[in-house]
């Protein structure tokens, strides 16, 4: 049974049930989307989840009286005649075409609709309310705040409780929360939208910028820095100015408006200006992890995932027409290093092709992505093609990354670009002599750092890899007698560059412990007589189990191996 | 001889000078400054170089006549009368007191002067004029620009000629010239004072960046990454907004004024407010590196040493009255490490004391200077009082670093602060369980990294140490056999994180050798046939050295020392 048709059915559904309860309701819209579903209405009456309770056993009610879902098609007249009273309806039939006006109904409930939906209420066999929240209506701030509620249904009980099972678990693994209780980061309403990392998530932050310009060096790009302000001028050029001022923070400089920068690729393009470049240089890695800003609107920030101030782990590479496929081809294993090797992640690969409106010469797009799709088939990759939906200036290849929890974010990307090397008149000397545009391919893989960080978070509930974690190993006294034993492996840790800290208190060593595991630090040590005598280390991991009589040197050299390759 | 008052005296004579050759000129202003003497005039003609020398040759002629300055004091009227004809005198007259109207007159010239000068042009023994600038009148860009001429008077030919030798060293040392030259950074219209630093800039910045992160460690600072964009609340509560706001770069963020961070510290306020602390917790050491905006005139912008965007080695240390001077102590140690040890630069301390209007309490005042004198003393330090010359809101020392040319350079500094944690209403919890306002220590020990760069390049003369240096080693083939041995060669250093290139251009060996001394690069492998047969190397260092017969591994292990040792 088609999901989206039984979400769109509960919506309605939703809807005559808030209508029998607070009839003085106005209707906004009420959509299938791809976490479930919501409605919108416009009450005096603040909704509680109380509210929620009565509404769902309103809508089993309706539900259990089968009732069909029959579509009728009006008049533009017919229609102002029912909606008479919905005033948001009301606008939304403004814009309907006179021979397109739909209503479904079930029981006695009526809504302006284009479908599809099921046969029969009978057919919503597991639903559920699961949230409220304010929704300006048509998502304009300028407009009445309105009160949203979302749903989710499936095919059976069975899938609703799994949703709601994994549901519990991202809540628990939300990173807003673990990014408190482990003092990772926060945000202050003096700049919202910008994260303050304190030291613990300046660790993890360093650790993953580290992590990248290892690769860099292996891959052989090289890392710029670049400035924040820009004049108009340049952002004209670009064609931001035109088509992202409104996400851009503009302020004056010089008697003259400027931009903070929202990505780095035209600070990149005056970079390969700077200088006469040749074929020789090419394929040409420009690498930047400045600092970019957005002007996202400040209700839909949100944690990391949603921010104004971030970082990417950006890169322009400037190619010729051949070199597209190897390079291709080495992102290709960059990626897999990252997401497969590194982190554990599985993803799907989509390639998206010429648009109708694409700009550049049509042979150099055919070229282009028979390079892309050559170099996924080289790889053996399956891939989705997703025909027409590449940029106007460029096919790309985008990469669904799948979590712990089997939810999907788009992170790396690969965009090739035809069209801002032109607008910059940016060239390069061939080997006949001549001067020739490069192809620029835009790429990031972790994407933004904010959002990553706040991604891995969840993916892993809070217990980062050893090689990420803040604090990798805390040694926990079992006596003050085992202060000095438990001073020289804090040293001798410390001096291989691990990151540890000791427990001292004169508190038990279970309460240690379980202080220990909140704090999901990966490794414990416990220093005891026993180990004093013996001068070893017992030694507990984060998932419980415990390891007797280790040499200090040995668990050095076994931390720092693991360490090292980022198990 | 008091040089004040000989380059005061040349000026006028300049003055004088430039009346007899271009009788039409106004003048402006014409004060001794530390690096000589300069003076403004309002003239049509566009001074040339060549009227320099005939200008030079005129202030000779004037000087050879012996002639007395001579004081006078007038009243408003005479004075009017006497510049009639000068209406930026006339200007500044207005500013004058009726009863202190002095002029000072030589020969037939006279000028509107509060002196000092000397008592007969003889005095003049040395002098030069040295360049022509544009200068807007009172410094302000809506004001006419005139044309300011720079010179330099001394006791000495002798001196003067040292002057100028150091004059002309300071300018091959030009790290604008060497910067552009080893592709270190550059400028770019679009982005007034924001550097973009190229791949090789980008390596010595990381690289300071690492030594001060490992200083860190070692000295128990944490690193955080905070927001760049604070809304005004923030500046008003820190003052910035009354005393500091010309200089920031505004905006609007969500309906209300905001601001660039021109500086951390108020933001590292947030972070020691952002949860209750305890005394256990001081010092509690705070370091940050991210980028500042300040506004600076265009008109003053020049090379990395006055931008407008940048980033300091900036930390905030809260700390107890009593852990002031073991803080103070440890500051000191991290200084030296940096500047004698590494850098190899000579410093002069300055302790500056409580100014007239000093706010907080004098017992505390009394108290911190102690523990700054006490500290200075226990490290043997000498250093001189400036009595009176701290900050309104605490005592500070300043380090005035003397490079290799002996020019001064005002790069570290720590600031005691016992305003700010209260404007903030920032306290930590006492051992006797009450709330206490910490004390708060603003210092930087490299300061602007920009700055730092641009001084380093003048003081090595872009001969960086290996540490830093972009390129370390590079290996030059004498022929194509030896390309296999020097690719192995290559990929030991590389493998070594070694920054190593390969020169295999079919080039005359003397070619590249020059070549890569040219690009300042520290080591040069020569490869040949007999090195591949021995496999062994030739090294040759940057000042012409050369050792034959080096093993590899020898080699690699001597290098890694050197750069670990930051020698």
């Amino acid at each position: 049974m088609d999901l989206e048709k039984i979400r769109h059915s509960a919506s309605h559904v939703l809807a005559s049930a808030v209508k029998e309860l607070f009839s003085e309701a106005k209707l906004g819209i009420g959509p299938a989307i791809d976490d479930g579903f919501y409605y919108d209405f416009d009450l005096k009456h603040t909704l509680t989840p109380d509210d929620l309770k009565k509404l769902e056993e309103k809508m089993q009610e309706i539900i259990g009286k089968n009732l069909d879902f029959k579509k009728s098609k009006k008049t533009r007249n017919e229609a102002e005649k029912i909606l008479k009273d919905e005033p948001y309806k009301l606008e939304l039939l403004k814009n309907l075409p006179d021979n397109n006006i739909t209503f479904y109904t079930h029981g006695s409930f009526t809504d302006l609709c284009a479908g599809p939906h099921v046969k029969n209420t009978k057919e919503i066999k597991a639903f559920k309310l699961l949230k409220i929240a304010g929704a300006y209506w048509k998502g304009d701030s300028k407009n009445k705040q309105l009160q949203r509620i979302y749903g989710i249904a499936f095919n059976s009980k069975k899938e609703l409780e799994e949703y709601l099972k994994k549901l519990e678990e991202a809540e628990k693994r939300d990173h807003r929360k673990i990014g408190q209780q482990l003092e990772l980061f926060f945000f202050h309403e003096y700049s919202p939208g910008s994260p303050f990392f304190e030291p613990k998530g300046t660790v993890i932050y360093n650790e993953l910028l580290n992590f990248v310009r290892e690769e860099y060096k292996k891959r052989g790009y090289q890392e710029v820095i670049t400035p924040q302000i820009f004049n108009k001028a340049l952002w004209e050029t670009s064609g931001h100015w035109k088509h992202f001022k409104e996400d851009m923070f503009v302020l004056n400089v010089d008697n003259s408006e400027a931009a903070l920068k929202p990505m780095n690729c035209p600070s990149h393009v005056l970079i390969f200006k700077n200088k006469i470049r040749s074929y020789r240089e090419l394929p040409l890695r420009i690498a930047d992890f400045c600092a970019l800003h957005r002007n996202e609107l400040r209700g839909v920030l949100g944690g990391l995932t949603r921010v104004r101030k971030f970082s990417q782990d950006d890169a322009h590479i400037f190619v010729t027409e051949e070199q597209i496929e190897k390079e291709i081809l080495d992102l290709m294993d960059f990626i897999d290093t990252v997401y497969k090797k590194v982190f554990n992640f599985r993803y799907v690969v989509n390639l998206s092709t010429k648009p109708e409106k694409a700009m550049g010469d049509p042979k150099l797009w055919e070229k282009a992505e028979e390079a892309l799709r050559n170099a996924l088939n080289k790889k053996k990759i399956k891939f989705n093609i997703k025909e027409g939906e590449g940029a106007f200036y460029g096919p790309k290849i985008d990469f669904d990354i799948r979590d712990s929890l089997d939810r999907s974010w788009q992170l790396a990307t690969i965009q090739l670009d035809f069209q801002m090397p032109l607008n910059f008149k940016a060239t390069y000397e061939g080997k006949d002599g001549n001067k020739h545009t490069p192809i620029m391919i835009h790429r990031a893989i972790l994407g933004s750092l904010e959002r990553f960080i706040g991604i891995l978070i969840e993916h892993y509930a809070g217990k980062l890899p050893l090689w990420l974690s803040p604090v990798q190993v805390r040694i926990l006294t079992l006596t003050d007698r085992n202060e000095k034993f438990a001073g020289d492996v804090l040293k001798k840790l410390r001096d291989n560059n691990i990151r540890v800290e000791l427990d001292d208190r004169s508190e038990s060593i279970g309460k240690k412990v379980r202080d220990a595991q909140l704090e999901k630090i990966p490794l414990t040590i416990t220093i005891g007589d026993k180990e004093q005598e013996n001068k070893t280390l017992a030694i507990r991991t984060l998932d419980g189990k415990v390891k007797f009589g280790v040499k200090v040197e040995e668990f050095i050299n076994d931390l720092l191996t693991e360490i090292k390759e980022k198990k």
